[in-house]
């Protein structure tokens, strides 16, 4: 038997039928099931049945110099750079301590899911090995930059695997950082291959048709409900990890998804206004200001914390309600400011816009030179500021600006 | 005209027809329009005509020694003890600066709000006049301190008035020190009385109608919807302002809220397990350890905050994902921990359990002495751990346990 066979394995009063992948370990079996999940099952004591040699083509080597393809190359078909940082996606279960490291590189994750074969011509590349909760803004600009190359270098679209920790913060720096004139689908995965309920194979394959689509902006692709029918298609700047486990974690904060993958039709549906391919052209501004914080608001918070913040470039401020903070602090903001921190202001509720021309507090902290960021999420707020400091003529201005998508303009946050 | 008249008001062109309310200012009017709505009219060149006198009866002294009621005293009817802290809720219009400040006690708001005469008998009383921003643990204690003085003193239920920012926080602090026998019900308003979508007046009448009923628990009764059809009944543990504006801003995290009030009927329903009304016996553990912080983690934290926490008595990290943070923050952690702060995992998610035995990362934190709090919002579990420290024979344990509906035991995260 070799990887690419259909097999059916029998195991402890189990019978296991589908592809076989390649193992990164002895003792166990991948094998593909029919319903496009992976599962390993303990070589030992397995009883293996080869039903069809070579049902697709899998290229055990370990990829070509030029991150060649484990698929045939087809002119027909569009060219797509899939970019691995690591995570879930990327990973698979060791099982010596029973928990999940990242193994992967890209050119595995095309060899693990076969049913990404047809779709397109692929490049893999490898930026990081992280998990992505270790994601940090000098990955954000080697990524970047790896895109734009991908680009460059003819890539009708890019898909970035990355953990979903931190999916979020690395979409919204990409999104800040480069102007592109395909679509950049970033994808991950919360359930490990081997699990039955893995996510992994239907997020990269709806992530594939989307990086083929006419919707060329950075975008967040993972499921859209509990079931296997659909990846949302979120806008990177208005994405957002809402649970900590299910498979459609993923939410547009204050906004419909950009658009939808249906998974049995491979339909892509992108509403409302976005990004065309080939509008854009491509353009990088990768710098970033790294010293920049963000500190959340909450009841009996230390003033001390404020202290961090000195000397800083800029400080986000996850503040309650309408953009408040307890009013002791704000001398201390406006000392911060007249030392040259940028301070912006966000809202802990997520939802809705931060306006402090309603209450004494908001205006003295509007008066003290706290700049307001709209609906922007905090994450997200967090990243631009580190950017517009690197890039922006106006930092006030860049911050009360849609730049990426990350703010929806009302005229009253009273929607 | 007096106060309780019900007038036609006539003034640039528009009209106004409903019930006189005491007004703070001598420049304007408020009347109470017939859908519950107060507007505030200048005064100049309005013209009045009284329709009919002594509509409702108003009080217009400033209350008896007892904080007596503004309404006649029914026997027939329950007691119940409104507290004011101040916010939108206990708050009028300032007109000379055309912001919002808070100025009504408990009183004015009984005033203000005729629609709660006839469904109880009053007491009223100010623990504080704050916008909530300002709310400190301090003041908590105050707080569960008149309730516990109201319920002691007969009260057959308690609702607290309360702005909106910080009101999930104060609610947990209520749930954790108190024992209570009868509903205690916090309610605020995200629009001011004189704003024609002011939601104060169905707030309070349903707070009013879930403190009457058997529902013995700390809860939070806001607008369940953007229509004025119903309020719902939030577990103080478990809501949150999910948006900066709208009036159904507060959400339960994570489950259904306990309950509703529909506004017409007047009937208050109650869904799943709670504490009944006399179950518990009264009692009150007021103590916190007020020196308990909170840290959200962002890609590029500065680990320099973490020093912050040093000598802390507690610190709560809102993490990603499953909880992580950034691995080198792993060993400082620790240090922390070994110093004698106790640190304890929440998620940024909001929405689903934490669980740091999946990835290296969470077993490096759960051995360096990180408690997890399962699926409790951070804010929530910043609270719970001033009380635990301050309370529980073994903190590690209570942050484990649900001590007051916080926690939602499930076996697995993958829910």
């Amino acid at each position: 038997m070799n990887p690419g066979d259909r097999v059916r394995v029998e195991r402890a009063d189990r019978s296991y039928e589908g592809v076989l992948l390649p193992s990164s370990t002895d003792q166990q079996l991948v094998v593909k099931l029919e319903g496009g999940y992976n599962v390993g099952i303990d070589r030992e004591d397995a009883a293996v049945d080869v039903l069809e040699q070579d049902v697709y083509e899998i290229d055990g080597a370990s990829g070509d110099e030029d991150g060649g393809s484990a698929v045939e190359f087809d002119e027909e078909l569009p060219t797509i750079a899939l970019i691995s940082t690591g995570g879930t996606i990327a990973s698979t279960v060791d099982y010596r301590t029973g928990a999940v490291t990242a193994q992967f590189d890209a050119e595995d994750v095309l060899r693990a899911v076969p049913d990404l074969a047809g779709r397109a011509n692929y490049r893999g590349r490898v930026v990081a090995n992280i998990l992505s909760e270790n994601m940090e803004p000098p990955i954000w600009v080697e990524l970047a930059e790896a895109v734009r190359e991908e680009i460059e270098a003819g890539a009708d679209g890019v898909v970035v695997m990355h953990g979903t920790d931190t999916m979020q913060y690395s979409a919204s720096a990409l999104a800040f950082m480069l102007e592109t004139p395909v679509p950049v689908v970033f994808t991950g995965s919360q359930r490990s291959a081997d699990r039955p309920s893995s996510d992994n194979v239907m997020n990269a394959v709806c992530a594939v048709e989307a990086a083929k689509s006419d919707c060329a902006e950075v975008m967040v692709c993972m499921h859209a409900s509990e079931s296997d029918d659909r990846c949302a298609l979120h806008r990177g700047t208005r994405v957002r990890k809402n649970h900590t486990s299910r498979r459609d974690a993923f939410e547009t904060i204050g906004a419909d998804p950009l658009g939808e993958v249906d998974y049995d039709s491979e339909s892509v549906t992108i509403r409302g206004d976005h990004q065309q391919r080939g509008e854009a052209e491509l353009a990088l501004a990768a710098d970033l200001e790294e010293d920049v914080e963000l500190l959340k608001f909450t009841p009996g918070m230390d003033p001390a914390y404020l202290d961090v913040a000195e000397g800083s470039a800029g400080l986000i401020l996850e503040g309650t309600g309408l953009g408040h903070v307890h009013t002791d602090l704000i001398p201390r903001i406006e000392e911060l400011i007249e030392d040259g921190t940028t301070v912006v202001m966000t809202s802990q509720c997520l939802e809705g816009r931060v306006c402090d021309r309603v209450y004494d507090t908001g205006r003295d902290l509007l008066e003290a030179g706290v700049i307001e960021a709209g609906d922007t999420l905090p994450g997200t707020a967090k990243v631009k500021l580190m950017w517009a400091l690197a890039n922006a003529d106006s930092v006030p201005e860049a911050m009360e600006t849609s730049l990426a998508g990350e703010l929806q303009t009302r005229s009253t946050p009273w929607n």
